[in-house]
């Protein structure tokens, strides 16, 4: 998906809502465990169904297929095949090798699946994230600053500048904001802030809102830019919203509460803007 | 596997070589793709038959797996499945997330599938580190220094000390040489030879030997210790040393050629231990 289509899907949605399908088969609906061959896909189904409207991503977390072996795998499959095509489809599966490896993850995700983007983990530099832009109309989203207590480790090293800040630097030198993002964590607002100073035109995707204890007022705040400029992502606060029959019903409620929030930041945001 | 097992197998075969099964369906013998409903997988059974007494380890890249869908994904598990239990198994698919995430994918690689290791990427710290550290027997490859190119961008970054050196003296606070081992490239002579007096007693697996260029005999010189210490790993020179229906035989030719001079090293490593 080209960077004009999503700022516009933003923009007639009123939502830069992006709905993590993080699925994990011991906490879906009991109902729905014994009703279906593949109850992770129907799950999701149902999910999909109730949220479309209200969001402009999805966001799959493939570790939850991949600790499920080859039937995950399958769920995995099922699920990025449904999802429409209207939507910014995101495997957040954190690859990054040397450059004739992540040509491979490349073609997994963009080839033998239909995503438009994947997250990547900057570890290894240039080859390892280069792959992922020669392919028109998809993304990497390179792990800027993250949310997680581990972030503190390695992302601040450095004395004159911080690790993440030279990730972000440096990256933006290997793509554009056509085909590059960055994962920026919910809970830091200062660096939110200098990194939207470092990358003023590219899309942040922010996790951690909801479960993880991110504030949607301030990343908006902070974040949205001309284009709209974020992609905020809610998991466990959409799936699990309810363990009953009625969990589409809430999880659709959940994300109508987000996308109704974002209808007023975006509103703030352009306003905002004119009267500068 | 436990690292007095592993020892005990490379004293045993005087070996330290790890084969890296990087299969690429382009790449394996034509008289192979159309006989065998997994053509794959009758290559690395091929591979591994004629290699299995000349080396202690196999590491799978699971890109070239992932980058053909579930019918990769098929193959991964039939080879997995195969490598026999005296070999110590690496998955190479640098993971590492967010805790609950990486608890995902340990269960991917130790539950799902029978994987002794697996290859981590730092970047997110110690909580996407740790869920591989709690299962016994069970390894996390952590990346300290790689050999290829884009390990010059971030891997080198920082005044006092260098981010690769930060990354392999902290990460030794969450684990022990029983559980945690380094990936250090070949290529890096200076930076090993650093690496070893960081890390005395861990395992050092080091990829990048025939067709990245490693040169295996200082790779040994500088990187064996008392208990061996290094996995040196060789996968297209062995993989790919012949493309015609040969292929096994001169594999194996290749490895034996790796075995035997492993086999020096050894020796030598332990008489200069006793001289010093």
């Amino acid at each position: 998906m080209q960077r004009q289509e999503l700022t516009s899907q933003i923009f007639k949605k009123r939502s830069y809502l992006c709905v993590g399908l993080d699925t994990d088969l011991r906490k879906i609906p009991h109902h729905l465990s014994g009703a279906s061959a593949d109850p992770v896909f129907a799950f999701n189904k149902a999910i999909i169904d109730a949220t479309k409207d209200l969001c402009v991503a999805y966001k799959i977390n493939t570790a939850f297929y991949e600790s499920r072996g080859l039937r995950g795998w399958e769920s995995l499959q099922r699920t990025i095949d449904y999802i429409p095509e209207t939507h910014f489809r995101i495997a957040d599966a954190k690859r990054g090798d040397i450059g004739n490896t992540s040509s491979q993850y490349a073609a997994a995700f963009f080839e033998a699946m239909p995503f438009d983007a994947l997250t990547v983990a900057p570890y290894m530099g240039k080859d390892s994230v280069s792959p992922f832009l020669a392919y028109p109309g998809k993304w990497a989203i390179v792990l800027g600053l993250t949310s997680n207590e581990g972030s503190r480790d390695f992302q601040f090293f450095g004395a004159e500048e911080p690790l993440y800040s030279r990730v972000i630097t440096r990256t933006m030198e290997w793509g554009s904001p056509d085909n590059l993002m960055f994962v920026v964590g919910a809970t830091r607002d200062e660096q939110l802030l200098h990194i939207r100073e470092l990358a003023p035109k590219h899309f942040l995707l922010v996790p951690g809102v909801g479960a993880q204890g991110g504030d949607l007022a301030k990343i908006s705040r902070l974040g949205l830019n001309e284009e709209g400029g974020l992609l905020v992502n809610a998991s466990r606060a959409i799936l699990y919203a309810d363990n009953g029959v009625a969990f589409a019903e809430r999880a659709r409620e959940v994300a109508a509460g987000y996308q109704a929030e974002m209808a007023v930041y975006l509103r703030e945001s352009a306003t905002g803007k004119q009267s500068r």
